[in-house]
């Protein structure tokens, strides 16, 4: 493949995106050494466990010594502590990145956090799971998906050189690579994620907390559409309540929208306005084809989960 | 398997259902000949082509004749017009059966339509994907799946009779059979299906409304948790009209409960009250363990659809 882009990585924080950034690395061959730190207890057990690093510690600053790259893989909130515990230990010319879901607010905890002979390039790859811990993650996860770097605004040489390294081992990782705006990301991850995540998780509640219908029907009965919504509510509640606190601005802003379009949708029903349903319902169509022909989603009924041979599907609810 | 329930079935509407029940009826040897009556002389060549049915015609009272079990599988508000029309071919002793995702509005509407001496019993597969047509059928997509039967609040043995038959047609076709009052059923299902469709058209078309992030955007970051609203976003445009217009009340009722449940999560994000997020991020993770473990859901990460051997996913967009 591409050969050794930093010789020692350094992960702080190995769940699923953390632990999945040294199974993409490790399988590319664009990394040497790894080091990870990690706080919890139980986890550092399993990466041990799974052989993931080598060198495991619940002390940032011990892992980023001499590292050339290192990846902040913690929760939005977690990200300026983390970095303010690894500091002590980097050295010039590293470059730190993360993989936190808002910009705005981690490119500032990192940059407030470090010294200035440091490369501090935040990123984001656009990808994941609904499950959580490092026994989650795979080399593939990154795999055609898009990382969005939000770089510094600085122009010298030595900051554009430490950007493209940082491309190119995201490209080794089978990532495409963006970089945009620390802000306008902010706001296009509100509307493709962040939004999308605050949906999944009222309506589940919602569902849950009804008088006249049982969990246990909505359970059954959750292939008419419902069981879509579930798999985003399940993800990290940690990680999820940090961002909706750090892009506070920008969720609320296209929460109003939606909430906006949604009681125009709910007086047209109260009206029988078939003509208004009709023409949202057939534009919403090509949003979808979109998505699958720039390779962003499957184009299988159901996401193919339900177009498997009958003899795995015949089996029977106890 | 389990021999002929029914000598002759007509399929009124053959779209996604109506071809799927033909196929799973062919597969389990329940049927002996089908009729199909189309409204779409598009949709009617395919039928032919695809040698679905014994016979295809424009004429539901054509379709009919003879038929031992007649399966309405038209948009909702067509139900009442197609049971009409294929009224005057119906034999004493007959069973209509239909596929609607409303009951309540559909039971009246084909009770009102035929005489007495047929057999009148709703139902509703809890089953699709986001495809229409007749070659989006297949026969296994009711495997697993539940069936829920509303039947007339009748006692006599022969409707009785009626409806074992029709249980016993649906077993064979691999589903689970339910039976359920009508009112009940609408509400059950206005919140497992039919507001998740609302919501999920809704978010779309905000997302496709924003002047500050363009369709390209929305379309490349979308695995962010997005694209996974698209999916039932792309059902049939007048299959979910009619179902929110027939379903007015109960789809009322649950929107109102889901956003008196927003708005109370979008004043804890502007006022951070992080401990309140966290609640319902961490509760509505037991749903979907739930969903899985009564075998309506693929407990693969991503629905099993980016769990592909490396050698299918690396395709670049172009």
């Amino acid at each position: 493949m591409s050969g050794v882009v930093y010789p020692k990585m350094a992960v702080i924080g190995c769940g699923l995106i953390g632990s999945s950034v040294i199974r993409g690395a490790r399988a590319a061959g664009v990394v040497g050494e790894i080091a990870v730190a990690e706080a919890s207890s139980q986890a550092r057990e399993r990466i041990a466990a799974l052989g993931l690093a080598d060198s495991v510690t619940d002390d940032p600053a011990q892992a980023v010594r001499d590292a050339d790259l290192v990846v902040f893989a913690v929760p939005v909130m977690a990200m300026g502590p983390a970095a303010k515990a690894a500091a002590p230990g980097l050295k010039a010319g590293a470059t730190i990145t993360d993989v936190g879901s808002v910009k705005a607010a981690v490119a500032e905890a990192l940059a407030g956090a470090v010294s200035d002979d440091v490369f501090v390039i935040p990123g984001h790859p656009i990808a994941g799971t609904e499950q959580s811990g490092p026994d989650a993650g795979f080399a593939e996860l990154f795999h055609n998906r898009w990382i969005i770097l939000t770089p510094q605004v600085r122009t010298d040489a030595p900051y554009g050189e430490a950007v493209a390294r940082l491309t190119a081992f995201w490209t080794a990782l089978g990532s495409n690579v963006e970089t945009m705006d620390a802000a306008h990301h902010d706001l296009v991850l509100a509307v493709t994620s962040h939004l999308p995540h605050l949906i999944a998780y009222n309506i589940v509640g919602t569902a849950a907390d009804l008088e006249e219908v049982t969990q246990a029907e909505v359970m059954k009965y959750s292939a008419g559409g419902f069981r879509d919504f579930t798999r985003i509510a399940a993800s990290d509640p940690t990680m999820w309540r940090d961002v909706f606190l750090t892009n506070k601005e920008a969720v609320l802003d296209v929460l109003g929208r939606f909430t906006e379009d949604l009681q125009a949708l709910s007086r047209a029903i109260r009206w029988g306005e078939g003509d208004k349903l009709f023409e949202l319902f057939s534009r919403t169509r090509d949003i979808r084809r979109g998505i699958i022909a720039v390779g962003q989603e499957s184009a299988e009924p159901n996401f193919g989960r339900d177009h498997r041979p009958p003899e795995d599907t015949d089996t029977k609810p106890q």
